[in-house]
């Protein structure tokens, strides 16, 4: 069985010594380790083969956690015996949730999608490709409080970890948002924090710019505002019309959420400050 | 001898056949053409070959020019018998500057460079190097006015045609702008139009970007919103601290630059409602 | 109704006067020109709309006959009321055959696909979800010819403008080949002309290279020798195994087959002395 | 004091736990590691700060010898008290040359540069702006042992690390380069394994590749097969004529070179079985 620790704390020595030591006495086997530092705290990600542990697992989840403790440090510990359980949040766009299925049909993305929610119904065909339970839920202006109601339940009846809007076009309440800290990605069609808010190609063909982009980040309740996780351009002329844009950002939009989702799903997202430390 | 004619017009039939028509009856060879059009309007850059033409040059641009008012068309005609003279605004960083004068040297970047401007006595040793006059302009808050004087002075007794801000960290005022529309050149150390203004690297490694650039763009009144001529980005992660940042970016800068001031040199560039047509 | 002109002659002064002149004298307004010159041979790519003839279309095509005939120009003449018909050949991985299939389905690749031809069983299904018919025709080397046979016997029956081998592992015979200059195009998933054959990323990690890439080009009779139409890049590192290259491959190489068969039914190709023009 | 340890041995269980350890228990302070495994071997780069070490320096490198015996590892341990020392082997191209020598005088590249050895006088005025020591080496056919004696006297005299040959137009001799393993590289104006030789530009515009690059390698008796250190690439179009591929070459080419050179003046490169380990 494999494990991953992701690991945050106080810059300080003896840090990689430590844990790495625990490791080593318990007959886990490191399989790769990446650290980083920056203005005095430190971060690090271990993956570890334990077939062979010589403790317990729960042994070693309280060693760990007791240098954890010493070391005023944030652990995280993750196996892959149970997968993470994604939901899609869409609206019409079809080629985000496209790509993700996809992926996750031929085993590129190691996850459960228990569901698929919409405010619009015109996915549910592509939702019944994939074999994946499509819940079409409205959600307007004047019911948005009941409609989070109901996705909440959906969410919380399919025990989901982490929900991904591939382009739904509502902004989520703050209220619905604050409950999933870390816990929703965005891809937002623009290259952040250019271009908020709607119509971000307009906007970028307005200026003349030279490169478009794409941003994956965590919601947060201020619009476009959470952490950045993925970032991806492409350089444009003045040839490219608005509808080229938005053609050609389409491409970079589902490999930056594509991008993203995997970061997440192996655990190599720490969020530290508002910025992102993503391990490769 | 090669001349460039750089033509934009209301969108309409004909074009193309009038004037490829003039330059084939006059037996000037059209050595490479390039046309866009968008938003009703019309957009061309035709290099030609006159060696054997069988009319004055002056006819020729007589009939051109005639042409061009019957079509509503803005023509420039450029040829290169006459290098373009460009003045460099620098203070001290040395990476933008050395780029131009190395290439201008060796021949890629065909001009002349009668001067360096400077509010800073630092580059005066690499302006020497490649025995360009350099003139230190002391430029502060309440010497704007008469600097500004001075440096128009230079400007002008040296015939210059275009004035390039390499890194030159003082903003000239909107009275100095408005006198070289189309005129002034300048390299921004971000992502335009985000991170305007100072520090962009800080503003960007804040927010946790994945992805940095430069900006080359046209100088207007407002700060750093000028009409976009060239950008390019670079990926990075979150092992950039704010220095690496800065290094790299000094990196694209002097590429964006570079590029943007050979287009305006080779005649590739059309202004149009705030967005530039950049011929290749 | 639009046409497309595609002309290649050898180079000399007034051809674009001469075909522009005929097109505003039959009232054809041009959409897009795009030439260029090489080794005193020129290319020209024009797209002109029609709908305001005041010739036949027959007349047209005689005219612009006879003044290619004058020039000793190679022309083509192609509009879109009818659609290219496109094969695809497959063997078992889905990445390149799904790409197309999906481009093609939400219009972004305007074509026809009358057919999908395998060597292999295992993508019908695949096919099916899209509604296109699925021929498995077993190809070994002991029954290639009558396998041949049966392929083009399908090509025929269905009017197959071109050919996509879209990861067909098998390779086609020279007299198969020869019936179709110009008219299959491969995707090979490495970046020729380095690595030609098979495995071509167990070649390229073991000379530790730093960049994988992926080739379309037309299929002649020598093996990935025909003129290249589109290659695109990855940087990698020591970090990628061979699995990791392959599957990141599968990435480039689905981006390049689709890119090299929009030109080809956009018409923008132009074969040359074993290089492509594309015109963009 | 900074340290760096380079390691690479047969994977096992307790590497990092156990180098680790040494430096916790000495009080040095890892600032950073970096590991990697491939077909069973592993490879690590750490860098650590030896201020504090509560033993002396060669205490420490003791133990790390012994450590490194018990495990089978190659350990390298570098300190930048002593710069490195490098020699540049040109011809008559100034791009390569001028970007190591712009990069060294700004500190980028943090070396001692004591000679420029040419088989040409073309550049001494350049190594003269640089105050740089240029010795006029003739290196022809008939001459080729003499001329190396000569190389390497001055090699010697100097102290060198390494040899960077920056555009330098002559093959050297296997008895030359056996002197050297992992002690000279060279930039290949061409995306290596394909263009190996002289003209791959005019090898690749007649291929009609859409991609071009450059590769800088360590230097083996065999041409251009050494272990690649790093590579980057460019996309060209039809438009490019061999002349615009040299030109656009060059940048690459000195990018890379300053690339692969920082590499390994930042003790970042592992060479294992003819591939390279780059840490970043």
């Amino acid at each position: 069985m494999q494990i991953i620790l992701l690991i945050s704390c106080p810059d300080q020595p003896g840090i990689v010594a430590q844990y790495s030591g625990i490791l080593f006495r318990t007959n886990a086997n490191i399989l790769s380790l990446e650290e980083h530092t920056e203005t005095n705290w430190f971060f690090m990600r271990i993956s570890a083969d334990c077939d062979k542990l010589n403790i317990t697992q729960q042994e070693l989840k309280k060693e760990l956690e007791h240098l954890s403790s010493k070391l005023e440090a944030r652990l995280g510990i993750y196996n892959f015996t149970r997968p993470v359980r994604l939901a899609l949040l869409v609206s019409t766009e079809a080629a985000c949730l496209q790509e993700i299925l996809i992926r996750q049909q031929t085993g590129q993305l190691q996850c459960e999608i228990p569901l698929i929610i919409s405010n619009q119904q015109k996915l549910s065909e592509l939702a019944g490709q994939y074999n994946i339970p499509f819940h079409y839920v409205p959600y307007e202006n004047d019911n948005q409080s009941e409609a989070e109601q109901k996705i909440l339940s959906y969410i919380h009846k399919s025990s989901i970890d982490v929900i991904i809007l591939a382009r739904f076009m509502k902004i989520l309440s703050a209220n619905f948002v604050d409950q999933f800290p870390e816990g929703i990605i965005n891809i937002h069609h623009g290259f952040l924090p250019a271009f908020k808010g709607s119509k971000p190609y307009h906007q970028a063909w307005e200026h003349g710019v030279k490169v478009i982009g794409a941003t994956a980040h965590y919601v947060t309740a201020e619009l476009d505002a959470g952490a950045i996780i993925a970032q991806e351009v492409l350089p444009v002329t003045h040839q490219y019309s608005v509808n080229d844009m938005i053609q050609a950002g389409q491409d970079i939009e589902r490999r930056v959420l594509l991008k993203a989702t995997a970061a997440f799903l192996q655990h190599r997202i720490i969020l530290h400050n508002q910025r992102t430390i993503v391990f490769r």
